[in-house]
Protein backbone atom coordinates (compact mmCIF):
# COMPACT_ATOMS: atom_id res chain seq x y z
CA UNK A 1 0.00 0.00 0.00
CA UNK A 2 0.95 3.69 -0.91
CA UNK A 3 1.21 5.97 2.17
CA UNK A 4 -1.80 8.06 0.66
CA UNK A 5 -4.49 5.35 -0.02
CA UNK A 6 -6.69 8.05 0.01
CA UNK A 7 -5.18 9.30 -3.69
CA UNK A 8 -4.59 5.96 -4.48
CA UNK A 9 -8.31 4.91 -4.10
CA UNK A 10 -9.23 8.63 -6.08
CA UNK A 11 -6.49 7.64 -8.68
CA UNK A 12 -7.64 4.24 -9.45
CA UNK A 13 -11.99 5.56 -9.28
CA UNK A 14 -10.65 8.22 -12.16
CA UNK A 15 -8.52 5.69 -14.19
CA UNK A 16 -12.00 3.36 -13.80
CA UNK A 17 -14.70 5.80 -14.76
CA UNK A 18 -12.13 7.40 -17.80
CA UNK A 19 -12.28 3.37 -19.36
CA UNK A 20 -15.56 2.51 -18.31
CA UNK A 21 -16.73 5.47 -20.57
CA UNK A 22 -14.21 5.71 -22.90
CA UNK A 23 -15.69 1.97 -23.65
CA UNK A 24 -19.22 3.67 -23.70
CA UNK A 25 -17.68 6.27 -26.16
CA UNK A 26 -15.65 4.12 -28.58
CA UNK A 27 -18.18 1.83 -29.08
CA UNK A 28 -20.85 4.83 -30.09
CA UNK A 29 -18.60 5.97 -32.02
CA UNK A 30 -17.83 2.74 -33.85
CA UNK A 31 -21.90 2.31 -33.79
CA UNK A 32 -22.72 5.93 -35.55
CA UNK A 33 -19.52 6.55 -37.67
CA UNK A 34 -17.80 4.05 -39.28
CA UNK A 35 -18.04 3.47 -42.96
CA UNK A 36 -17.45 0.06 -43.02
CA UNK A 37 -18.39 -3.09 -41.06
CA UNK A 38 -14.26 -3.58 -40.85
CA UNK A 39 -13.68 0.27 -39.66
CA UNK A 40 -16.54 -0.39 -37.07
CA UNK A 41 -14.84 -3.57 -36.13
CA UNK A 42 -11.33 -2.20 -35.34
CA UNK A 43 -12.90 0.79 -33.22
CA UNK A 44 -15.20 -1.83 -31.26
CA UNK A 45 -11.75 -3.80 -30.58
CA UNK A 46 -10.31 -0.44 -29.36
CA UNK A 47 -13.39 -0.19 -26.78
CA UNK A 48 -13.37 -3.41 -26.00
CA UNK A 49 -9.77 -3.08 -24.78
CA UNK A 50 -10.98 -0.17 -22.50
CA UNK A 51 -13.68 -2.62 -20.89
CA UNK A 52 -10.89 -4.90 -20.02
CA UNK A 53 -8.64 -2.54 -18.46
CA UNK A 54 -11.47 -0.87 -16.57
CA UNK A 55 -11.81 -4.68 -15.13
CA UNK A 56 -8.72 -5.02 -13.89
CA UNK A 57 -8.84 -1.37 -12.28
CA UNK A 58 -12.24 -2.09 -10.56
CA UNK A 59 -10.97 -5.35 -8.96
CA UNK A 60 -7.75 -3.38 -7.81
CA UNK A 61 -10.47 -1.15 -6.22
CA UNK A 62 -12.58 -4.01 -4.53
CA UNK A 63 -9.07 -5.26 -3.35
CA UNK A 64 -7.97 -2.40 -1.66
CA UNK A 65 -11.49 -2.38 -0.07
CA UNK A 66 -12.70 0.19 -1.89
CA UNK A 67 -16.36 0.00 -3.21
CA UNK A 68 -16.14 0.96 -6.57
CA UNK A 69 -18.85 2.75 -7.94
CA UNK A 70 -17.73 5.31 -4.76
CA UNK A 71 -14.70 5.76 -6.00
CA UNK A 72 -15.52 6.45 -9.10
CA UNK A 73 -18.79 8.46 -8.61
CA UNK A 74 -16.56 11.85 -8.17
CA UNK A 75 -15.19 11.76 -11.42
CA UNK A 76 -18.43 10.88 -13.45
CA UNK A 77 -19.66 14.72 -13.94
CA UNK A 78 -15.89 15.76 -15.18
CA UNK A 79 -15.45 12.85 -17.26
CA UNK A 80 -18.84 13.05 -18.86
CA UNK A 81 -18.54 16.60 -19.34
CA UNK A 82 -15.24 16.21 -20.93
CA UNK A 83 -16.82 13.67 -23.85
CA UNK A 84 -20.06 16.08 -24.06
CA UNK A 85 -17.69 18.71 -25.29
CA UNK A 86 -16.05 16.51 -27.62
CA UNK A 87 -18.01 14.37 -29.61
CA UNK A 88 -16.99 13.68 -32.70
CA UNK A 89 -18.86 14.80 -35.78
CA UNK A 90 -17.86 12.39 -38.55
CA UNK A 91 -15.38 8.81 -38.66
CA UNK A 92 -12.13 10.89 -38.77
CA UNK A 93 -12.47 13.36 -35.82
CA UNK A 94 -13.77 9.71 -34.16
CA UNK A 95 -10.31 7.84 -34.82
CA UNK A 96 -7.94 11.11 -33.78
CA UNK A 97 -9.91 11.36 -30.47
CA UNK A 98 -9.29 7.69 -30.00
CA UNK A 99 -5.97 7.89 -30.44
CA UNK A 100 -5.75 11.52 -28.60
CA UNK A 101 -7.91 9.75 -25.76
CA UNK A 102 -6.29 6.97 -25.34
CA UNK A 103 -2.94 8.24 -25.82
CA UNK A 104 -3.67 11.55 -23.43
CA UNK A 105 -4.67 8.13 -20.69
CA UNK A 106 -1.22 6.38 -21.33
CA UNK A 107 0.87 9.21 -20.57
CA UNK A 108 -1.01 9.62 -17.43
CA UNK A 109 -0.63 6.11 -16.42
CA UNK A 110 2.42 6.63 -16.82
CA UNK A 111 2.91 9.80 -15.08
CA UNK A 112 0.78 8.18 -12.35
CA UNK A 113 2.63 4.90 -11.97
CA UNK A 114 5.73 6.81 -11.04
CA UNK A 115 3.85 7.85 -7.66
CA UNK A 116 2.00 5.15 -6.21
CA UNK A 117 2.52 1.33 -4.64
CA UNK A 118 4.53 -0.97 -6.25
CA UNK A 119 1.50 -3.43 -7.08
CA UNK A 120 -0.50 -0.59 -8.08
CA UNK A 121 1.99 0.02 -10.76
CA UNK A 122 2.32 -3.58 -11.88
CA UNK A 123 -1.62 -3.22 -12.78
CA UNK A 124 -0.76 0.32 -14.39
CA UNK A 125 2.14 -1.70 -16.32
CA UNK A 126 -0.94 -4.44 -17.97
CA UNK A 127 -3.19 -1.57 -19.03
CA UNK A 128 0.17 0.33 -20.36
CA UNK A 129 1.25 -2.90 -22.57
CA UNK A 130 -2.43 -2.59 -24.15
CA UNK A 131 -1.74 0.76 -25.44
CA UNK A 132 -0.68 -0.45 -28.92
CA UNK A 133 -3.62 -1.32 -30.48
CA UNK A 134 -4.86 2.16 -31.28
CA UNK A 135 -1.99 2.11 -33.84
CA UNK A 136 -4.09 1.46 -36.78
CA UNK A 137 -5.73 4.62 -36.29
CA UNK A 138 -2.39 6.33 -37.59
CA UNK A 139 -2.65 4.63 -40.67
CA UNK A 140 -5.72 5.38 -41.57
CA UNK A 141 -6.09 9.08 -40.71
CA UNK A 142 -2.55 9.54 -42.60
CA UNK A 143 -4.15 7.65 -45.49
CA UNK A 144 -7.20 10.01 -45.29
CA UNK A 145 -4.64 13.36 -45.20
CA UNK A 146 -2.79 11.97 -47.93
CA UNK A 147 -5.63 11.77 -50.06
CA UNK A 148 -7.04 14.97 -48.62
CA UNK A 149 -4.27 17.09 -47.49
CA UNK A 150 -7.11 20.15 -46.30
CA UNK A 151 -8.45 17.67 -43.77
CA UNK A 152 -5.15 18.73 -41.75
CA UNK A 153 -6.22 21.61 -40.18
CA UNK A 154 -9.69 20.87 -39.37
CA UNK A 155 -8.29 17.71 -37.67
CA UNK A 156 -5.61 19.69 -36.30
CA UNK A 157 -8.14 22.19 -34.35
CA UNK A 158 -10.22 19.39 -33.41
CA UNK A 159 -7.48 17.70 -31.64
CA UNK A 160 -6.04 20.96 -29.65
CA UNK A 161 -9.82 21.86 -28.76
CA UNK A 162 -9.83 17.96 -27.23
CA UNK A 163 -6.18 18.58 -25.28
CA UNK A 164 -7.73 21.94 -24.19
CA UNK A 165 -10.86 20.35 -22.47
CA UNK A 166 -8.94 17.41 -20.79
CA UNK A 167 -6.71 20.09 -19.35
CA UNK A 168 -9.45 22.34 -18.06
CA UNK A 169 -11.38 19.35 -16.53
CA UNK A 170 -7.93 18.38 -15.46
CA UNK A 171 -6.93 21.54 -13.70
CA UNK A 172 -11.05 21.51 -12.25
CA UNK A 173 -10.40 18.42 -10.97
CA UNK A 174 -6.67 18.99 -9.49
CA UNK A 175 -8.28 21.94 -7.14
CA UNK A 176 -11.53 19.99 -6.09
CA UNK A 177 -9.53 16.82 -5.27
CA UNK A 178 -5.96 17.43 -3.42
CA UNK A 179 -5.22 14.03 -2.25
CA UNK A 180 -5.14 13.19 -5.54
CA UNK A 181 -3.08 15.73 -7.10
CA UNK A 182 -0.59 15.87 -3.78
CA UNK A 183 -0.43 11.81 -5.16
CA UNK A 184 0.26 12.79 -8.58
CA UNK A 185 2.81 15.34 -7.98
CA UNK A 186 4.56 14.30 -4.33
CA UNK A 187 7.00 11.76 -5.16
CA UNK A 188 8.65 12.99 -8.41
CA UNK A 189 9.98 16.10 -6.51
CA UNK A 190 10.42 14.62 -2.87
CA UNK A 191 11.30 11.26 -3.27
CA UNK A 192 9.32 7.99 -2.38
CA UNK A 193 8.00 9.11 0.52
CA UNK A 194 5.83 11.56 -0.86
CA UNK A 195 4.67 14.28 1.02
CA UNK A 196 1.39 14.81 3.06
CA UNK A 197 -1.38 16.81 2.91
CA UNK A 198 -0.40 18.86 6.06
CA UNK A 199 2.83 19.79 5.00
CA UNK A 200 1.87 20.93 1.65
CA UNK A 201 0.53 24.35 -0.08
CA UNK A 202 -2.63 23.67 -2.50
CA UNK A 203 -0.64 26.68 -4.40
CA UNK A 204 2.56 24.44 -4.99
CA UNK A 205 0.71 21.85 -5.91
CA UNK A 206 -0.90 23.28 -8.57
CA UNK A 207 2.20 24.60 -10.01
CA UNK A 208 4.02 21.42 -10.05
CA UNK A 209 0.41 19.90 -11.69
CA UNK A 210 1.03 22.59 -14.82
CA UNK A 211 3.98 21.33 -14.95
CA UNK A 212 2.57 17.65 -15.63
CA UNK A 213 -0.16 18.73 -17.94
CA UNK A 214 2.91 20.44 -19.77
CA UNK A 215 4.46 17.38 -20.08
CA UNK A 216 1.40 15.55 -21.16
CA UNK A 217 0.80 18.55 -23.72
CA UNK A 218 4.51 17.62 -25.35
CA UNK A 219 3.60 14.23 -25.48
CA UNK A 220 0.48 15.04 -27.39
CA UNK A 221 2.25 17.34 -29.73
CA UNK A 222 4.62 14.14 -30.98
CA UNK A 223 1.28 12.10 -31.59
CA UNK A 224 -0.28 14.87 -33.81
CA UNK A 225 3.04 14.86 -35.57
CA UNK A 226 2.82 10.61 -35.77
CA UNK A 227 -0.66 11.32 -37.31
CA UNK A 228 0.63 14.09 -39.84
CA UNK A 229 -1.24 17.07 -38.01
CA UNK A 230 1.88 18.98 -37.32
CA UNK A 231 0.58 22.34 -35.58
CA UNK A 232 0.85 25.72 -37.13
CA UNK A 233 2.66 28.20 -35.65
CA UNK B 1 -14.95 -28.01 -44.16
CA UNK B 2 -18.24 -28.52 -44.51
CA UNK B 3 -19.86 -29.84 -47.70
CA UNK B 4 -22.21 -26.74 -47.95
CA UNK B 5 -19.12 -24.07 -47.69
CA UNK B 6 -21.44 -21.26 -49.00
CA UNK B 7 -24.12 -22.16 -46.08
CA UNK B 8 -21.16 -21.97 -43.65
CA UNK B 9 -19.76 -18.65 -44.57
CA UNK B 10 -23.24 -17.37 -44.36
CA UNK B 11 -23.57 -19.06 -41.08
CA UNK B 12 -20.66 -16.97 -39.63
CA UNK B 13 -21.14 -14.11 -41.37
CA UNK B 14 -24.81 -13.46 -39.59
CA UNK B 15 -23.51 -14.90 -36.45
CA UNK B 16 -20.34 -12.68 -36.49
CA UNK B 17 -22.47 -9.27 -37.81
CA UNK B 18 -24.73 -10.40 -34.73
CA UNK B 19 -22.22 -10.33 -31.81
CA UNK B 20 -20.81 -7.17 -33.07
CA UNK B 21 -24.19 -5.42 -33.20
CA UNK B 22 -24.87 -6.49 -29.93
CA UNK B 23 -21.80 -5.58 -28.38
CA UNK B 24 -22.37 -1.77 -29.88
CA UNK B 25 -26.51 -1.97 -28.88
CA UNK B 26 -25.50 -3.37 -24.99
CA UNK B 27 -22.93 -0.72 -24.67
CA UNK B 28 -25.36 2.15 -26.02
CA UNK B 29 -27.92 0.34 -23.74
CA UNK B 30 -25.40 0.56 -20.63
CA UNK B 31 -24.56 3.63 -21.37
CA UNK B 32 -27.80 5.28 -21.87
CA UNK B 33 -30.35 2.85 -19.15
CA UNK B 34 -28.19 1.67 -16.47
CA UNK B 35 -29.23 3.06 -13.02
CA UNK B 36 -26.18 2.95 -11.42
CA UNK B 37 -22.33 3.04 -12.30
CA UNK B 38 -22.19 -1.33 -10.79
CA UNK B 39 -25.24 -1.94 -13.75
CA UNK B 40 -23.45 0.02 -16.39
CA UNK B 41 -20.45 -2.01 -15.93
CA UNK B 42 -21.88 -5.45 -15.22
CA UNK B 43 -24.10 -4.96 -18.75
CA UNK B 44 -20.96 -3.49 -20.25
CA UNK B 45 -19.27 -6.59 -19.37
CA UNK B 46 -21.40 -8.41 -21.30
CA UNK B 47 -20.96 -6.06 -24.27
CA UNK B 48 -17.47 -6.99 -24.02
CA UNK B 49 -18.34 -10.78 -24.21
CA UNK B 50 -20.27 -10.27 -27.12
CA UNK B 51 -17.03 -8.91 -28.92
CA UNK B 52 -14.59 -11.22 -28.00
CA UNK B 53 -17.22 -13.88 -29.65
CA UNK B 54 -17.14 -11.57 -32.97
CA UNK B 55 -13.22 -11.74 -32.91
CA UNK B 56 -13.44 -15.65 -32.66
CA UNK B 57 -16.10 -15.73 -35.92
CA UNK B 58 -14.08 -12.55 -37.82
CA UNK B 59 -11.47 -14.68 -37.71
CA UNK B 60 -13.04 -17.98 -38.64
CA UNK B 61 -14.29 -16.31 -41.60
CA UNK B 62 -10.29 -14.62 -42.48
CA UNK B 63 -9.26 -18.65 -41.81
CA UNK B 64 -11.49 -19.91 -44.22
CA UNK B 65 -10.53 -17.61 -47.37
CA UNK B 66 -13.67 -15.55 -46.92
CA UNK B 67 -13.73 -11.50 -46.68
CA UNK B 68 -15.55 -11.15 -43.32
CA UNK B 69 -17.18 -7.77 -44.33
CA UNK B 70 -18.53 -9.37 -47.28
CA UNK B 71 -20.02 -12.07 -45.19
CA UNK B 72 -21.03 -9.95 -42.85
CA UNK B 73 -23.05 -7.51 -45.26
CA UNK B 74 -26.22 -9.48 -46.34
CA UNK B 75 -27.47 -9.42 -42.89
CA UNK B 76 -26.42 -6.02 -41.59
CA UNK B 77 -30.37 -4.89 -42.49
CA UNK B 78 -32.11 -7.81 -40.97
CA UNK B 79 -30.07 -7.44 -37.36
CA UNK B 80 -30.27 -3.79 -37.35
CA UNK B 81 -33.74 -4.02 -38.24
CA UNK B 82 -34.59 -5.95 -35.21
CA UNK B 83 -32.61 -3.74 -32.82
CA UNK B 84 -34.56 -1.13 -34.29
CA UNK B 85 -37.75 -2.54 -33.46
CA UNK B 86 -36.60 -3.99 -29.84
CA UNK B 87 -34.88 -0.28 -28.71
CA UNK B 88 -35.39 -0.78 -24.73
CA UNK B 89 -37.15 2.19 -22.85
CA UNK B 90 -35.88 1.63 -19.64
CA UNK B 91 -33.36 -0.52 -17.62
CA UNK B 92 -35.54 -3.45 -16.66
CA UNK B 93 -36.51 -3.64 -20.66
CA UNK B 94 -32.07 -3.43 -21.45
CA UNK B 95 -32.02 -6.29 -19.08
CA UNK B 96 -34.86 -8.16 -20.87
CA UNK B 97 -33.46 -7.77 -23.72
CA UNK B 98 -29.78 -8.87 -23.20
CA UNK B 99 -31.42 -12.10 -21.72
CA UNK B 100 -33.54 -12.89 -24.51
CA UNK B 101 -31.63 -12.06 -27.30
CA UNK B 102 -27.78 -13.75 -25.81
CA UNK B 103 -30.80 -16.88 -24.69
CA UNK B 104 -31.92 -16.75 -28.70
CA UNK B 105 -28.25 -16.38 -30.17
CA UNK B 106 -27.09 -19.50 -27.75
CA UNK B 107 -29.55 -21.89 -28.86
CA UNK B 108 -29.05 -20.89 -32.18
CA UNK B 109 -25.47 -21.52 -31.67
CA UNK B 110 -26.63 -24.68 -30.29
CA UNK B 111 -28.70 -25.85 -33.39
CA UNK B 112 -26.23 -24.03 -35.61
CA UNK B 113 -23.03 -26.91 -33.92
CA UNK B 114 -25.25 -29.69 -35.14
CA UNK B 115 -25.14 -28.82 -38.95
CA UNK B 116 -21.55 -28.00 -39.49
CA UNK B 117 -18.13 -29.29 -39.76
CA UNK B 118 -15.82 -30.14 -36.25
CA UNK B 119 -13.87 -27.09 -36.93
CA UNK B 120 -16.62 -24.58 -36.81
CA UNK B 121 -18.23 -26.94 -34.34
CA UNK B 122 -15.49 -26.01 -31.73
CA UNK B 123 -15.68 -22.88 -32.16
CA UNK B 124 -19.26 -22.67 -31.76
CA UNK B 125 -18.97 -24.40 -28.45
CA UNK B 126 -16.18 -21.97 -27.12
CA UNK B 127 -18.24 -19.09 -27.77
CA UNK B 128 -20.98 -20.61 -26.02
CA UNK B 129 -18.80 -21.30 -22.61
CA UNK B 130 -19.54 -18.23 -22.20
CA UNK B 131 -22.80 -17.43 -22.47
CA UNK B 132 -23.06 -17.76 -17.78
CA UNK B 133 -22.44 -14.28 -18.06
CA UNK B 134 -26.33 -13.21 -18.55
CA UNK B 135 -27.00 -14.82 -15.36
CA UNK B 136 -26.55 -11.48 -13.56
CA UNK B 137 -29.74 -10.30 -15.21
CA UNK B 138 -32.07 -13.29 -13.91
CA UNK B 139 -30.94 -11.20 -10.40
CA UNK B 140 -31.81 -8.37 -11.00
CA UNK B 141 -35.14 -8.65 -12.95
CA UNK B 142 -36.47 -11.15 -9.89
CA UNK B 143 -35.40 -8.25 -7.52
CA UNK B 144 -37.30 -5.45 -9.40
CA UNK B 145 -40.16 -8.13 -9.84
CA UNK B 146 -40.18 -8.94 -6.10
CA UNK B 147 -40.52 -5.50 -5.78
CA UNK B 148 -43.32 -4.80 -7.94
CA UNK B 149 -44.86 -7.65 -9.41
CA UNK B 150 -46.69 -5.84 -11.07
CA UNK B 151 -44.32 -5.10 -14.10
CA UNK B 152 -44.67 -8.30 -15.27
CA UNK B 153 -47.24 -7.76 -17.80
CA UNK B 154 -45.36 -5.12 -19.37
CA UNK B 155 -41.93 -7.13 -19.34
CA UNK B 156 -43.98 -10.32 -20.67
CA UNK B 157 -45.00 -8.55 -23.49
CA UNK B 158 -41.33 -7.08 -24.35
CA UNK B 159 -40.09 -9.81 -24.31
CA UNK B 160 -42.76 -11.37 -26.86
CA UNK B 161 -42.65 -8.71 -28.97
CA UNK B 162 -38.56 -9.67 -29.14
CA UNK B 163 -39.38 -12.72 -30.09
CA UNK B 164 -42.39 -12.52 -32.55
CA UNK B 165 -39.35 -9.45 -34.16
CA UNK B 166 -36.84 -12.06 -34.63
CA UNK B 167 -38.78 -14.97 -35.97
CA UNK B 168 -40.11 -12.31 -38.51
CA UNK B 169 -36.51 -11.46 -39.61
CA UNK B 170 -35.28 -15.42 -39.12
CA UNK B 171 -37.77 -16.14 -41.99
CA UNK B 172 -37.37 -13.56 -44.05
CA UNK B 173 -33.95 -14.32 -44.06
CA UNK B 174 -34.61 -18.36 -44.58
CA UNK B 175 -36.63 -17.03 -47.75
CA UNK B 176 -34.23 -14.93 -49.19
CA UNK B 177 -30.64 -16.90 -48.14
CA UNK B 178 -31.55 -20.34 -48.93
CA UNK B 179 -27.79 -22.06 -48.73
CA UNK B 180 -27.97 -21.17 -45.13
CA UNK B 181 -31.67 -22.55 -44.14
CA UNK B 182 -30.32 -25.50 -45.81
CA UNK B 183 -27.73 -25.94 -43.76
CA UNK B 184 -29.48 -25.37 -40.40
CA UNK B 185 -32.48 -27.84 -41.04
CA UNK B 186 -30.07 -30.48 -43.69
CA UNK B 187 -28.30 -32.70 -41.04
CA UNK B 188 -30.92 -32.90 -38.28
CA UNK B 189 -33.01 -34.57 -40.55
CA UNK B 190 -30.68 -36.54 -43.69
CA UNK B 191 -27.58 -37.73 -41.43
CA UNK B 192 -24.03 -35.51 -41.68
CA UNK B 193 -24.31 -35.70 -45.09
CA UNK B 194 -27.06 -33.22 -45.76
CA UNK B 195 -28.28 -32.06 -48.75
CA UNK B 196 -27.41 -30.35 -52.28
CA UNK B 197 -29.09 -27.25 -52.89
CA UNK B 198 -30.39 -28.69 -55.76
CA UNK B 199 -32.38 -31.86 -54.20
CA UNK B 200 -34.21 -30.14 -51.86
CA UNK B 201 -37.31 -27.65 -52.12
CA UNK B 202 -37.72 -24.48 -50.79
CA UNK B 203 -40.93 -25.13 -49.35
CA UNK B 204 -39.87 -28.37 -47.47
CA UNK B 205 -37.24 -26.41 -45.57
CA UNK B 206 -39.31 -23.51 -44.53
CA UNK B 207 -40.90 -26.37 -42.97
CA UNK B 208 -38.19 -27.72 -41.02
CA UNK B 209 -36.82 -24.19 -40.73
CA UNK B 210 -40.22 -23.36 -38.63
CA UNK B 211 -39.83 -26.29 -36.31
CA UNK B 212 -36.37 -25.18 -35.52
CA UNK B 213 -37.94 -21.83 -34.54
CA UNK B 214 -40.24 -23.69 -32.34
CA UNK B 215 -37.82 -25.32 -30.96
CA UNK B 216 -35.84 -21.64 -30.12
CA UNK B 217 -39.69 -20.29 -29.20
CA UNK B 218 -39.77 -23.12 -26.39
CA UNK B 219 -36.67 -22.32 -24.98
CA UNK B 220 -37.42 -19.03 -24.80
CA UNK B 221 -40.02 -19.92 -22.43
CA UNK B 222 -37.78 -21.73 -20.48
CA UNK B 223 -35.84 -18.47 -19.82
CA UNK B 224 -39.08 -16.39 -19.21
CA UNK B 225 -40.21 -19.21 -16.59
CA UNK B 226 -36.35 -18.24 -14.91
CA UNK B 227 -36.93 -14.55 -14.98
CA UNK B 228 -40.49 -14.57 -13.29
CA UNK B 229 -42.18 -13.79 -16.40
CA UNK B 230 -44.40 -16.90 -17.04
CA UNK B 231 -46.47 -15.45 -20.38
CA UNK B 232 -50.14 -15.56 -19.44
CA UNK B 233 -52.56 -18.63 -20.69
Amino acid sequence: MSDSPAGVVELLGVLAYAELTAFLRLAEDAATLAPSLTDRAALSGLAAAEYAHFVLLRDRLSWLGADPEEAMAPFVSSLDDWHAQTRPGDWLEALVKAYVGTGIAGDFYREAARHVDPETRKLVDEVLAEEVRSEFVVERVRAALAENPGLAGRLALWARRMVGEALSQGHRLAVSRPHLALLLVSASEEGPGGRSTRDAGLDTDLVEIGRLFARLTEEHGKRMAALGLVPGP
